[in-house]
């Protein structure tokens, strides 16, 4: 999605092979995808080695896959809490575990999203100053990148305001390193651009974010409402957990209902079946413009490492574009420049902003 | 867009001519149309009256409008609270009174939200039972009628677990009357459908609208999430004025932004272009059926009086819709109704069932 951003070796990718809809196949295509673009990568892939051994050897990437055995598998259905609990034997936890001993630096898994950010919080903890972690994904929208960014997606059905800022500052260095942005545009999102309307929380929000721009890099447009989330006037869309998740899809259901809508119009006449033959180069350009396997990956932000939560029925194409991701996140050491924004514009504010562009800028 | 719902003569509709972006004569426009299929209606029009008549003259409106004359406006950037304190010449302000002193069953408005709103409750005031009113609007979806209901839309931005059992009941009345359905599937919006998900408000609320049901005379299908909004599970979907004004303005941006995408993929090359002339019957018979217009008119829900707010935006099509809605409301009483079921179900619970089914089968 993102060209040319030069990727340093030896980069190390955590994946967990197991959890996903697909099972460990689509995965291991996934991976063998993604070597394509990236031939120097190595990949830890955790999951059971009889079960996985056979399938590296058939893509014949033994050279840059070690399997780290894993017996247990998390599914779709279990509760977070028993995960965290006795959860220890399973892929996930491995997967976590290789970012956490430093091993590797970014985790992919396509696993069950609450019991990988349980195990992500309690295997990689809370990065100092943040009282929330969130999930940042991408949204379709008319930016020249074709993408904005929105946070918290569902890690947490809260927010305070500072929670707010901290998810201003996270997702603008997360902008910056995964869109190249320069100066991110961060928008708050609320039910109208007045300063009269919506929670009283989100104006002390808004105030918090408004002052912290110089600090954390990037300019505050204000309050922005749900009908600018496929516009072009943000790049960073700040809201809490339960908000993002009900728009996120709400939007995606959305969109299906459009596209079905009209596949249905178009087979409704011997006519309109004829239209879209001659129109299906173009239809089929749109489909690959919009498809969302070309951004698959929600990215857990506030941990001490990253994690990319892949979509549960990520096929080989979607699996590549988590690991497509992970690679340039790890190749912009984005994990110690999000954690050098987040420590340096809590500690005090305008002091911090030409320190910390040192460091951001140093690569 | 709902067929054959008898009106009993006479009929009396309240409608504000002015606030809407398209001024007064696009309001006339729609009387003029909606009065082909409601030959009976009578209008109540209020507004500058050197303005409005010689507007209702070229109409040949004479016979059905009485011109109540007012001369301010509420304008779009007029705060709701500059209105209450200061609206009373306007004829926003008029075209409630009418509901309020029963010169009308019904009033209509294009003008803006927060003051409609803020009117309305200051002289109609809140329904007994009802601790927050809510703003109710129609929602596409695969559903046999092609729409479900979801409510609050932005009328306050809290709900307490009280007031998501009032929206339920509520809504489930608006179902049953404007849909035509008998036992409407109602469900809580939230970020998943397992019941350990979301805020413990909505936990608590789930508990108090499951025990309602019988009462409430609706079906409780428990949490739905975003992408069920335009799917089929259920006709009525209960949330907090924050989450679905979000959810609204989310919903409506994706399908404009799906729309552009597609007429920018048409108008891509040669072939295309030939393709849409070709399905153009298809697209415009799909244009149609997902029409905006043609389900104009979110209703504000626990007042002493039905208001219908008009998209400010409204065209003579708009405008029409809006008044038919208005003319079947008023037609079933649906103003009774409503105050009948909150009454009975907020009073006991279970025993209140028959005695409401008496009162709303009634007709």
């Amino acid at each position: 999605m993102i060209s040319g951003v030069p990727v340093s070796a030896p980069l190390v990718l955590s994946i967990d092979a197991m959890g996903g809809d697909r099972g460990p196949a689509a995965v291991l295509d996934g991976i063998a995808l993604a070597r394509r673009k990236y031939p120097d990568l190595h990949f830890l892939v955790h999951g059971p080695e009889a079960e996985l051994a056979p399938l590296v050897k058939a893509r014949r990437l033994k050279s840059c896959v070690t399997i780290r055995h894993a017996t247990g598998v998390v599914t779709m259905h279990d509760k977070p809490a028993a995960v965290m609990r006795g959860g220890k034997d399973t892929s996930m936890w491995s997967t976590i575990d290789a970012v956490r001993d430093g091993a590797a630096q970014v985790a992919v898994s396509c696993g069950n999203t609450g019991a990988l950010m349980a195990v992500s919080m309690l295997r990689l903890r809370k990065m100092p100053g943040v009282n929330r972690p969130a999930i940042a994904a991408f949204w379709p929208c008319k930016n020249p990148s074709g993408f904005n960014i929105m946070l918290d997606m569902g890690a947490d059905v809260k927010a305070e305001a500072r929670d707010l800022l901290t998810y201003a500052l996270m997702g603008s260095s997360y902008a910056r390193n995964a869109l190249g942005l320069d100066r991110p545009r961060v928008g708050l999102l609320n039910v109208g651009t007045e300063e009269h309307k919506g929670h009283a929380e989100l104006k002390i929000a808004a105030e918090m974010i408004g002052a912290m721009e110089t600090a954390g890099g990037y300019e505050f447009v204000g309050f922005v409402e749900g009908n600018d989330l496929p516009g072009s006037r943000v790049d960073v869309i700040v809201t809490d957990g339960f908000t993002g998740n009900v728009a996120l899809k709400t939007g995606e259901g959305t969109a299906k209902f459009a596209g079905e809508l009209m596949r249905e119009a178009f087979t409704s006449s011997l006519l309109s079946k004829l239209g879209a033959l001659l129109a299906s180069g173009a239809l089929k350009r749109l489909k690959a413009k919009i498809d969302p396997r070309r951004v698959n990956g929600g990215v857990f932000l506030g941990l001490n490492g990253t994690v990319i939560k892949s979509h549960g029925g990520a096929d080989a194409t979607g699996v590549a574009a988590a690991i497509d991701l992970a690679a340039r996140l790890a190749g912009l050491g984005f994990a110690e420049r999000l954690a050098a924004r987040v420590a340096l514009a809590s500690a005090n504010g305008q002091d911090a902003a030409s320190a910390e562009a040192g460091i951001e800028n140093a690569k």
